[in-house]
C-alpha cells in the first residue's frame, strides 16, 4: 500500500517536503487518558507491550488525536535484555528492574543462545499489526536501545543516577564489556531486521546513556557498537537500508562522528542549537529534533514560539524531523501536544513552499 | 602567611608548576570514615556546615591524609536559599529539601530582604578558622552555588530528575525569572566577597544545573549571572580579583562563552577532551578537571592509566588543575583516592620539568 504521507522519510533522505515532519518521542504514553485505560485494562506494563492488540491501540492512539506524521511501534528498549533471561519488571513508579543482573565477565560468557526472532516474536506481531492498521497513512518507526544503554540496565539492574556500577564494569573490564556488546549488538541487528521485515519502514537507536561517558568511551563502547547495527541492517538490491536514526541524549559534542556512522538522521537533544547541528553535520544527514520536552509545559503562546525559533534556527531546505529532544513526561496537558504539532506544521508549510 | 605550596594559584594563573596541582570536588566527604565520625557527632548536617568548628575539621580531614594542593570550604551550595528564609533541610539519604518553595512571580517578589553577610556568619567564621590552620599550606577556595542552580532548587523545593517546575517557571515567566536570578547574583556577590574578606584566596561557582538548558537559555539565565558574579568580586587595587573558577556541569557545548565570562579557569566534566578544550579555550583561561569520578572505583591500575592519558592529553605547560569531572561518589576506597592524588604528582612532575 503506497504512503499517503511520506514527508517523513523524505526529510530522513533530505528530499523537499511541503512542510516539517513532526512526531514525538513517546508519542503513545501516559500523558494520554486512553493510554492509561488502556494500559489498566492490559494488566502489567509487560502485558502492555506483548500483547499486539494493544501495543497496536497504543501505537495508533496520538494519531487519532494528533496530525503526526510517523508512527512508532510501541514497546520497550529492555525487550533484549528480557529475551536473554534477565527477567525484566516493573515496579509502580519506579522504573524498569531486572530480577538477574551482570557483574562478572563469568556472567557475560553464562549469557545464553537465544533467538531474538523467535523470542521477541510478539514485537514483529505488533509492526505487523500496526502496519496493518495504519494503512499507509503514515510511516512505521520501529526502534531499539543501543548496546551501551541495554548494557548500562543489564549491569545496574535497572536504572541508575551515575551508572558507577556498569562503569566499573567497563573501566575493570574493558574486554568483557565488549564481548556483551558484541552479543548485544548482534542481537540488536537480529531485532532490527525482523521489525523491519515485519514492517518498520525507519528505524531508531535510542542511545540513552551514551552521553554519560567520555568522549574515547563513547566512540569505542557506545558509537562503535550502533555503527555496526546500521551496516548489520537488511540491503535492498541497490546496497540501501531503511533510513536510520541515531539517538545519543547529550551527545552533542559528537555529532561529527554519530554523523559519520552511516545513518540518514542523527536525533539531537535541546542543549545544541540545532542552527550549530546543521552548520557540522547537515551536509550529511538529516537532523531530528530539538526542542525542549519541558516547553509543553508552558503556555500555547510559548509553544508556539519556541517551534517558530527551531524552525528558523534550522532554515530553508528540507532535512529536519521535528521531535522533542527527549520523551514527553507524564502530566503534559493533551491539548498542549496539538498546540505543538499544528504549530510545525503551520509554521513549516510557509520556508518549504519558499524553497520547492 | 606565605604560601608554601602555591601551584593551585600559579596554575590558574598559567604561570610555571612543578607539578600539576589536584584536587577533589567534595573531597571533604562522605567516602572519608572521619567525615562521617563527625558528622555524626555534629548531629544534622546542617549542624556540621552551620558549626565553624566542625566545618573547619572536615575542611582539613582529607589534607591530613593526601597530597592535595588546594582545600575546599566544606559547605553547602544552598546556605544562601536558606538566608533567604525558605528552610534548608536533609532528609536521610534524600538530599536537600525546603519548606519554602517559590512557585510563582509573587513568591519571587516577597523574597525578604537579607543582609547574607549577617546572616551566612557562620561560613566566615569557617573560612577563617579554616585558613589559621591551613597555616599557609596549600591555598583556600571559597564556593558558591550559580544563581541558576540556587533558582531551579528554590522552585523544586529540592533535587529534581527532569527540572520540569524550574523550566516552566522559566518559559512561563521570563521577567520574574530574571528578577530572582538577578536577586540571588547579588546575593552570591555578597557571600563570595565577604568569603575572600575572611580569607578565600580562589573561589569557584558550581553551575551544577545549567547543562539542562538550551544554549540561550543557558546564555540569558546562567552565564549571564554568573558573569555579573565575576565582576562583581573585590577588585585589587590593580584591577585584579582572587582567581575564579565556573564550573558548569554538561557545559562542554558552551566552553568559549564561560571562558569570555572573565574567569581564570574553567571546570570541565568527562564529556569533553581536556585536549579539545584546550584547542577551544586554553589560551584565554586555565582549565580544571577532568577525571570521570567512577574511575576512582576502578583497579588502582585504571586510576595511574587514566590519569597519564589525562595529562598527556592536556600536554606541556601551565594552566591544568587536575580534578574530578564532578564530586567524589560516596562509598570510594579511601586508598584509591590516595593512588589518584599521587599519580597525578608523579605523573607531571615529569611534564612539567620539561617545559621549565
Amino acid at each position: 500500500m503506497p504512503l499517503k504521507n511520506d514527508r517523513f522519510l523524505r526529510a530522513l533522505l533530505k528530499q523537499p517536503v511541503d512542510r516539517t515532519p513532526v512526531w514525538m518521542m513517546r508519542q503513545a504514553g501516559r500523558y494520554l487518558p486512553e493510554y492509561r485505560a488502556t494500559r489498566k485494562q492490559a494488566g502489567s506494563f509487560m502485558d502492555l507491550c506483548q500483547n499486539p492488540e494493544y501495543a497496536c491501540e497504543v501505537t495508533m492512539q496520538p494519531l487519532r488525536r494528533y496530525d503526526f506524521d510517523a508512527a512508532i511501534l510501541f514497546s520497550d528498549i529492555l525487550t533484549i535484555p528480557d529475551a536473554f533471561g534477565q527477567g525484566l519488571y516493573f515496579e509502580e513508579g519506579e522504573g524498569p528492574r531486572f530480577k538477574k543482573v551482570i557483574r562478572s565477565p563469568a556472567d557475560v560468557e553464562a549469557l545464553p543462545d537465544v533467538s531474538i526472532k523467535e523470542e521477541l516474536a510478539y514485537v514483529y506481531a505488533a509492526v505487523a499489526r500496526i502496519r496493518q492498521e495504519l494503512a499507509g497513512r503514515v510511516p512505521l518507526l520501529g526502534f531499539s536501545g543501543s548496546p551501551w544503554t541495554l548494557a548500562t540496565y543489564m549491569i545496574e539492574g535497572g536504572g541508575s543516577k551515575d551508572f558507577r556500577i556498569a562503569k566499573q564494569f567497563l573501566y575493570n573490564h574493558p574486554e568483557a564489556m565488549h564481548m556483551l556488546l558484541q552479543r548485544l549488538a548482534d542481537a540488536v541487528i537480529e531485532y532490527l531486521n525482523a521489525q523491519i521485515e515485519a514492517g518498520a519502514q525507519v528505524v531508531q537507536i535510542f542511545d540513552t546513556w551514551g552521553g554519560i561517558l567520555t568522549p574515547s568511551a563513547y566512540r569505542d563502547f557506545s558509537l562503535n557498537y550502533m555503527r555496526k547495527i546500521v551496516q548489520g541492517l537488511i540491503k535492498e538490491p541497490d546496497g540501501s537500508t531503511v533510513p536510520t536514526i541515531l539517538f545519543t541524549k547529550n551527545g552533542g559534542q559528537w555529532l561529527e562522528a554519530i554523523a559519520d556512522s552511516g545513518c540518514h538522521g542523527v536525533g539531537l537533544d535541546w542543549t545544541i542549537g540545532i542552527d550549530e547541528a546543521r552548520a557540522r553535520v547537515g551536509e550529511k544527514v538529516a537532523l531530528q529534533g530539538n526542542m525542549d520536552p519541558c516547553i509543553l509545559d508552558a503556555e500555547p503562546k510559548v509553544i508556539r514560539a519556541e517551534v517558530k525559533r527551531i524552525l528558523e534556527a534550522f532554515g530553508s531546505g528540507s532535512g529536519h524531523v521535528f521531535n522533542l529532544g527527549h520523551g514527553i513526561t507524564p502530566g503534559v496537558d493533551p491539548d498542549h501536544v496539538a498546540v505543538f504539532v499544528d504549530a510545525v506544521h503551520e509554521f513549516s508549510a510557509e520556508s518549504c513552499r519558499q524553497t520547492e
